[in-house]
């Protein structure tokens, strides 16, 4: 059993048992574990004193229940997800994914960081303000398993269900800090957008000996259109990608320089033997305020060991765009696929699937919500907190914001070296720790004068 | 069980029992089932009165033996192999890949044209003259399991035992007809050099929206380097590959396209919307005459079903190419990884790995027993045979002719659409009634006055 130092030893044993669980949203076959992670979740929040049930959904089913301490008092809705990404490649574990692990002082599981471990830390700082009767806010939970695979059924519900929710705030811990000693309010998140590429030659795979030479063979044409989608400068060559996204303004770019962000450090995290983005911006400003295109996955051919002379039929490309304030997704994936069906040859036939897409987000940093947050972060850790973006998206931000019209408190503690969605994913000791502690401070502060 | 007309009981027996032992030679689970292959072979080699027997090597074993009618007879060496492709993607099989079932005039088995098929035909023949009295030539086997992973026991078997096996000629059914009405005696093959591409950027996965803009992306980083490895024209872009090609001869040109070569049938063949291929060549040249460059397969990043938003570790290519006389492998190779060793961006790692060449090889058309071995097709299929070439690679025919410096008689029944290597694999009826007609006339007259 996990000793945690900053938990209770029953909630040692929570922690553990809901990492423990394979709740894997993208896989069919782990349905059962995802929704186990969830009843799991539904007997934790009633022992504090919710209302606390499961919501059904044509997917996975969402966590919900209500605290109140005072009719009076604000509402709070904390936000999160107990779904994971899949665990391969599984031989780059040095522990088994779901059999948690404390080396040198942290947690090592799938979704430790990634959020399982911070649904659990607010769990567990309303739950210490609720029996020390501290607690300056009430609390609606909505705690999904959909994460991971877009939350598809999270819109439907909240618009479904806008009335009752209807909070003063939401709150979220699913964001990263700039490092261990940079406590972090994230202002903005980057949006998505996705879609399978392929690109099919011939009707079968063929031997390369009788067939090669006579054909394009489909995995170079389409390493082709990818090889191409940045130009020399680390510019998106997809021509009008840039055409919607709002330029950094001279105030944005002043605060972000001011981090000292340390590149050296972040490189060393990667692992990369260089860094490289696009041109005119530094890595704080490519990673927070400029949109990406990435290739999330490809494959084509014969893939198992060995040799197999053939050309191959067919190749797919898996692709992500991060989109910044005020790129529309749809025109996005549409300017994406305008760019494929450019350029591709004739020879090959061009296919599109399972597109989707979110915008990005922005928090108003002027609302008072924002600076008791901050003010949180410094009473929790002991030091000025910074504001900062993400380069991640979390699709249900921009649902709040739209819904709701109210501050959406991105106060998350996971570290770039916690290896969101890798391998090895982990959750610092220490992070764990403040983190309760600064989140205290944010229940305790909201509803207070 | 199978019942092939043109086979008795017995022989449909066997060859079905063949077809049903999975003898994949590179994938190591299936060891034990190459090993039953050869065992199977010595059985009915010693039945027809061979020799027989298993000689052990660092791999695969190789099925040897010798019948001799005549000590004053020529010696052939027939060479074939017993070991055949994996037989994935699985999911494209009509029907089991090693239950072979036939449907429409055509057996449907992995190994059927590639090589088992045309191994079990030429036994038979040599069956039936034995019977007869009609054998005029002694007959040593030579047939390997490790053709489909680069032979690399045959060759120090064969200059081991140079003394031993010393041949007049060497007969190989392992080759493709024209169609099926144009028996064939390929008289050139293509060459291989084949190696693995890797390139590596981040040390694992990483989150593409903590990570995404800040590092160049090893998949789209190799992308760009195989995007480009032939040019608009069809040319391969390698730099100094076509240096030692042997040009097209003005007669080889003629006689190449007098074949009244059918493009349209050919494509049809494939599947693919069209054919392209290298600018002022016919597709017979392209396929005979002219080297290629081939991905077979590549992969990187996530490949599994759904979405994981990461940049990738690293991304894989698998590649060969098809040489022609007088390519020199070792040169090519060479030539292939300066290729990308100098484009390949600084800000990602590059390695090459599983690097394997064989030359290409041609036969003199005007050798005494290439004339019978075109007369044994004219007698079997009662058909004018052809003179082609083939884009495949056999590595040991090179190994026959600098070793024994006798004709390699490639006389194969296959045919286009037998699918080698591909799913569906088969082998038609007529082929195999013609094929072993056309191997009786062979053996039959090759040591005849």
């Amino acid at each position: 059993m996990l000793r945690l130092s900053p938990l209770s030893e029953a909630q040692s044993v929570l922690f553990e048992d809901l990492l423990r669980i394979e709740s894997i949203s993208t896989l069919p076959e782990h349905r059962e574990d995802v929704r186990r992670a969830a009843e799991l979740l539904v007997r934790v929040a009633t022992e504090i004193g919710f209302q606390a049930r499961l919501a059904e959904t044509a997917g996975h089913p969402i966590v919900t229940g209500e605290l109140c301490v005072d009719p009076k008092a604000p509402w709070v809705l904390f936000y999160g997800h107990y779904d994971v990404q899949p665990a391969d490649p599984m031989g780059s574990w040095e522990s088994p994914p779901f059999e948690p692990e404390i080396r040198d002082g942290r947690i090592y599981a799938r979704g430790v960081a990634d959020d399982k471990g911070e649904v659990l830390m607010n769990l567990f700082a309303i739950e210490r303000l609720k029996r020390t009767g501290r607690l300056s806010v009430n609390i609606r939970l909505l705690i999904e398993g959909e994460e991971e695979v877009g939350s598809p059924s999270l819109e439907p519900y909240v618009k479904a269900h806008q009335q009752e929710l209807s909070p003063d705030a939401v709150v979220i811990s699913d964001t990263t800090m700039l490092g261990p000693d940079r406590p972090s309010l994230c202002i903005g998140l980057r949006g998505l957008a996705g879609l399978e590429v392929v690109v099919q030659g011939p009707r079968h795979d063929l031997h390369s000996g009788l067939f090669g030479g006579s054909l394009r063979n489909p995995v170079e044409a389409l390493c082709a259109l990818l090889g191409g989608l940045h130009d020399d400068e680390g510019r998106i060559a997809v021509p009008g990608f840039y055409d919607q996204v709002r330029p950094i303004s001279p105030a944005e770019r002043a605060q972000t320089n001011d981090l000292a962000f340390d590149e050296e450090d972040f490189l060393a995290t990667t692992g990369a033997p260089a860094l490289f983005g696009e041109k005119g911006f530094s890595t704080p400003e490519r990673l927070w305020y400029r949109p990406t295109i990435e290739i999330n996955g490809m494959y084509g051919g014969f893939t198992g060991l060995g040799r197999k002379t053939i050309v191959p039929a067919e190749a797919v490309a898996k692709i992500t765009c991060r989109l910044v304030p005020d790129q529309d997704p749809q025109r996005i994936l549409q300017l994406v696929k305008d760019y494929f069906a450019a350029r591709c040859p004739s020879d090959v036939r061009l296919k599109f699937r399972d597109e989707e897409g979110t915008p990005a987000a922005v928090v108003d940093i002027d609302h008072p919500y924002v600076h008791k947050a901050a003010q949180a972060l410094r009473e929790g850790f002991g030091i000025e907190p910074v504001f900062i973006r993400m380069g991640g998206s979390i699709p249900v931000v921009t649902t709040f914001q739209e819904v709701f019209h109210v501050p959406v408190l991105m106060m998350g503690f996971g570290l770039q070296e916690d290896r969101f969605h890798a391998p090895n994913e982990s959750f610092s000791l220490a992070g764990l720790s403040r983190g309760i502690e600064s989140l205290e401070h944010l229940y305790a502060s909201l509803g207070a004068p």
